[in-house]
């Protein structure tokens, strides 16, 4: 996919003097009472020193790094979080998804959860609003829930929040309100049902040092359009994930954080104004989308 | 020298999905213009991502590095900088060192700069002393400075600095007093001496995320003791380095900033009171030491 660069050659005594001071660096860590702290302190030095002998870092280059992990830092506060977005852009957030979400046959796959939850939405009924008073198009969303062999999970929490059609979530607001997020249960048959709002794209914050490198190698901060559900049910893996519209450009130009996987991307069905709603509901005239989500869920790995 | 642990194994459908991954991060940065830039953002990604992925990285552990350099950020003003700790104690400034002075025959070796440097030092003669008021026990510091043939060179710049017997650089008092550092310049046989401090150890700032890590890690904050140089001299290569009192029991026990090369590390000979100093100084029945280095500089590779 990319072509490594290849550093040039170093004399036999500069790599001996290079890889002494790698082992120096490992054996301090040694003494570390907790050998997962010790593990993790060891392979850290390892990447990071081979980083370093493999791009041939200039003094300059560390120097930069100081900086942008200085300005991430200065830039952060109970608000804003640089060094999740940086994590996030570097994929390294997804990557600890995967990690920590093994595949498993057909179960739904993760994403990322993102810095927008929040604890205590509201339960609303099958069928209910989650738009609380956020502005965007009525999206009607159902699907059921099961586990890997089809059966279904009756009882299942669903919790989902997305962002308005100005790419703002609840939280960034500074009135308080509780909008485009809930949690509802999954029926006897595990079906669920709700109103959303069709997704829309929206930019990570990027007007910090993520940002500016963003720009400076020519990605964009946009993220593809998404809907975020986190599934819970006895005796299975919680599910955190996303699902992304069909067709929004910013799947095909890349996702800036990573999130889209291809089992994730749903059609959402644009129906024209007037069109009957699935319960009935009366929308004035205005167009409306649909679509469906089967969630499978993996059994608890801390069950087997 | 350790034993890597080996990550459980996991189903070749998983590690495609997280190197699937890792490619797409990587093809992200493709469309960077500058070169340079591609190659430090791709090298980056794939050391971090083989990280992640060897040690299985748990959300728990994920999290605490996010807070780790939260707190490191928060630590970090004008004369704070707990990132350039963070790098020198996991001996990637070292080895951004090495990688940039690479070792050349017989030249001295290069080791770390350190963040107590200051330009326009005063100039002192030949056998002037740099304490400038700063506490210790008066060091002879002698030697000369040639070319890796043996040539000698006169005139070579040669800045010096060193922290008091507190274990403090003048810079971290706050009565803006210079002291503990001077430049001189070789004569014509290349020839230099001065008087500094017997140098003696002290801890890195530890009172922050860093020096947690440490600690919990069993590591000592201390820093060998040492003499810092910066020696300059026409159509030869800077040399940064320090010179170590052999004997310092945090040369045995680990430099926390891995700066120690056996070749730095110099016998200080301890003199009884009253002993006859080499210039005739009348040090009123103090003690005082001396020491011998001999500098050797690299041509610069830039003239080649």
């Amino acid at each position: 996919m990319t072509t490594r660069q290849v550093a040039p050659p170093i004399s036999p005594e500069q790599a001996a003097v290079e890889q002494e001071l790698v082992d120096t660096v490992v054996a301090s860590f040694e003494k570390a009472q907790d050998p997962r702290l010790r593990q993790l302190m060891q392979a850290l030095t390892q990447h990071l020193h081979n980083f370093a002998r493999e791009v041939r870092l200039t003094e300059d280059e560390w120097n930069a790094g100081i900086e942008f992990l200085t300005a991430a830092g200065h830039i952060t506060d109970d608000k804003r979080q640089e060094f999740i977005l940086l994590s996030d852009v570097l994929g390294l957030s997804m990557q600890t998804i995967a990690i920590n979400n093994e595949t498993h046959k057909n179960a739904t796959e993760a994403t990322v959860f993102g810095p927008f939850f929040v604890q205590d939405a509201p339960e609303i009924p099958i069928g209910g609003d989650i738009a609380g008073g956020a502005n965007g198009q009525p999206c009607w969303v159902e699907g059921i829930v099961t586990d890997t062999s089809g059966k279904p999970l009756p009882g299942a929490r669903i919790e989902v929040w997305e962002a308005d059609e100005d790419g703002f979530y609840d939280v960034q607001y500074t009135n308080h309100r509780v909008a485009g997020r809930a949690h509802l249960f999954a029926d006897q048959d595990g079906h669920y049902a709700f109103w959303g709002l069709t997704p829309t794209p929206y930019p990570i914050p990027h007007d910090g040092p993520v940002g500016k490198m963003l720009e400076a190698v020519g990605r964009s901060p946009m993220r593809a359009s998404h809907l975020h559900f986190m599934v819970t049910a006895d005796e299975h893996r919680t599910l955190v994930t996303h699902i992304f519209v069909q067709g929004d450009p910013y799947i095909e130009a890349g996702d800036s954080v990573f999130g889209v996987k291809s089992s994730l991307i749903k059609r959402f069905e644009q129906q024209p104004a007037g069109a009957p709603t699935p319960d009935g509901r009366e929308l004035h005239g205005a167009t409306w989308a649909r679509t469906r989500f089967d969630i499978v869920l993996a059994p608890n790995p801390d069950l087997k």
